[in-house]
């Protein structure tokens, strides 16, 4: 059954208070929709239907809840429960869980957990947000590399069931630093007599604790890793990231990269379940600036009044040729962007990549120029179409190099590159597309005596 | 070493032929890097680095190569090569590398192939591009439910050098039909006198041939899943798509729906190796639709002709408060399309959302207002600023609406939502906030007799 149809269901049967078909409904569902009907379709929220699942899995299905929701259900559960709960999420999950509660709370519960779980919640917790300190677990196999398959396979059956992947096996040396890595695979492939350090592979890829996590979702991305293993400051060894986060990861950062392309910032949580005055704030900031960049524009038309008021037929071509350059703008502005975000651009192409824009934007504002061209003569003759087409040509490629020029300054200046959204390009575009256009036509068309 | 720093010794190696340090770099690099190099720098294109490599190897590295670079290195080598190099290569990836071949070189090589390998290759390379079918793999390992734990982590063992994934056990009835699932892990575990039965997991997420990639994505993340098992038209278990394929699928699809945002059709390949043609065509079509989009506004404008020519000093706020409506549109359809890519937005959410958006337009409306406002009355007087503050208002409200409108209307004719791109949008606001404007100008100043 699909989520809709089980969630269908599942509100019948909550309607109906018939607890055995609600049992039976939660059992049934993915934990990943049971959260989701949790956040957005129970309306009844005296009713805990995580209470209905075992522990373990109770745990697991909390993990998959949004930041609010989590910090709501923690809020009425007494510390006994809640402790309970920490000590059966996985590491991660815990750390991020137990960051969210205030001092006061973490306190009560660090004193109700074993002392190694105390020292690893507060080892994970203290990392930075978005780095892949705050993102890994603690949770994985490490071994001596001389120990041999046989034995490290039984080290695995031990620690497996605590671990949050057993499919990658790290090799550490007497001082914890990593010194190579093997997949269960090769392990259960292999001679059992062999030691993990004739097959481990030496050549790792690693993070350290404070790389940022749009880069640990690209190495493991890039890389086809199952783990990506964190190493602190030295050499050693503290955690791991696996595949399953470095996806959210890469969708998070893809939606921010998208809402920064129109200009909106980072939204908690998604557009569903965002404030109305986080929705607000977050479009507000570059709404407001816009309008104030957009006066230059205003200027510019101003400046050129005498020229329009000679030939007001030129102000029906404005918006046409102003939003072209803008909308070139744009174009280039995003290829870039998301190329420098999915690394297939480096800075080191960009003097390429800005010939090739050159002659692209050639070739397109040739072909703008020509379709304007057509309305230009049927609407007002043979001059002012001419002032239009070429007009178009220049605004086009002053676009283009402006939306590729954007990122590439910003990225310098340490700016994120996406702060070239598509609004601020259009702005710029617009106010030299004014002065290109009305300058031609002036320059062409002369001004009356 | 970094993959700028490998790849700097690696130039330096070739160009100095200095064969043995060339064999050394090759061996100590990613695969990925290896194809990125060979991808995007390595100028000296007779010398193969691939042979470089073990033939395993060389067929997982063939893999990372884009299908244009995959093309011109398969034309280069016989029948006998190609043959060897398929064999080697996952059935997923061979498939593919099958499909950009023409049809005399495939009777060739199907003619080289062992009977098994040659009915994969051509019911994988069967199924559309874009599907799940076309994603997926063959090489996974199924058992019957009825096995015990200990029989099939031996049948793991022997079938585990050819399987894509050995993580995640299929449970098959007699016809091929899905029963279930169970993890590699839980197996170690598990007493090895179990039946996988007795241990397997029921509630399948399974994707059908025809599935869109795209949701494949989506329900490999959303379920944290390792694979996902694909059925034929029946419950027939055909094959399987990996996390890995799935991290691909959601980064190209990010990367379309950005450039769809500013109206840039799909790219074969990233931004840095499409041809300068790609690039252009991929750019026009919209380009140019938009130019004629924009003659309404330009429309308008003539239309209210009189109005302007009696106000000029009207002509300054135009840009501003069009692009405020075209800003804030954009805003909104994005949030919108991005929320229903990555489904944190479902169709059933849209009035609701539509009441949100509505709240959140006239907040920022307001502010925005506040904001020309003092601008309008330092320029041009208090009663041009009233006009110019409740034009403000209702365009903004007015752009909202469209961008949030839009992207419904267009799945609901069964368009991509990402078609209602910032400049789309932006190009209806436009006009509409021409007509807004004017319209209240004539209103609120009056036409001089």
């Amino acid at each position: 059954m699909s989520y809709i149809e089980l969630a269908a269901d599942l509100r019948s049967a909550i309607e109906q208070q018939d607890t055995a078909a609600i049992r039976h409904l939660v059992a049934e569902m993915q934990l990943a929709d049971l959260a989701e009907f949790i956040q957005h379709e129970q309306e009844d929220t005296t009713l805990s239907l995580l209470d209905y699942l075992p522990l373990d899995e109770r745990a697991s299905a909390f993990g998959y809840l949004e930041e609010e929701t989590q910090s709501a259900l923690a809020a009425e559960m007494d510390d006994a429960t809640l402790a309970e709960l920490l000590h059966h999420m996985s590491a991660d999950e815990r750390a991020d869980l137990f960051k969210l509660l205030d001092e006061a709370r973490q306190q009560g519960l660090l004193r109700r957990l074993a002392h190694a779980e105390r020292e690893d919640i507060r080892k994970l917790a203290s990392y930075e947000e978005g780095t892949a300190g705050a993102l890994m677990t603690s949770e994985y196999v490490a071994v001596p590399a001389e120990m041999d398959v046989a034995t490290a396979l039984e080290k695995v059956r031990r620690t497996g069931p605590n671990a949050e992947t057993i499919y990658q096996i790290y090799c550490v040396d007497d001082e914890g630093r990593l010194t190579g890595t093997l997949s269960l695979r090769e392990m259960i492939l292999a001679n059992p007599h062999a030691t993990l350090a004739s097959l481990m592979v030496e050549e790792l890829v690693v993070a350290k604790v404070d790389t940022p996590q749009e880069e640990v979702a690209r190495l493991i991305s890039r890389y086809d890793l199952m783990a990506l293993p964190v190493t602190n400051g030295g050499e050693r060894l503290v955690g791991i990231v696996t595949y399953d986060d470095a996806m959210d990861v890469a969708e998070e950062e893809a939606t921010e990269d998208m809402h920064k392309s129109v200009s909106v910032g980072k939204l908690e949580g998604g557009l569903r379940s965002a404030s109305l005055f986080d929705l607000y704030r977050k479009r507000i900031v570059w709404l407001v600036l816009l309008v104030f960049a957009n006066i230059f524009s205003g200027a510019g038309i101003a400046y050129f009044e005498e020229t329009i008021e000679a030939y007001i037929a030129l102000v029906f071509f404005l918006p046409l040729l102003v939003d072209s350059g803008g909308n070139a703008g744009s174009q280039a502005a995003t290829l870039m962007v998301r190329g420098m975000a999915t690394g297939d651009v480096r800075t080191r192409d960009w003097a390429r990549l800005l010939g090739r824009e050159v002659s692209v934007a050639i070739a397109l504002g040739l072909t703008m120029a020509l379709a304007v061209s057509v309305v230009g003569i049927f609407r007002a003759g043979t001059e002012i179409a001419m002032v239009v087409a070429m007009s178009m040509v220049l605004i086009v490629i002053m676009g283009s190099l402006i939306g590729m020029i954007l990122p590439f300054l910003l990225n310098r200046l340490g700016w994120d590159p996406a702060t070239a959204s598509a609004p601020l390009v259009t702005s710029i575009a617009d106010a030299v597309g004014v002065l290109i256009y009305f300058a031609i036509a002036t320059a062409v068309l002369g001004l009356p005596a």
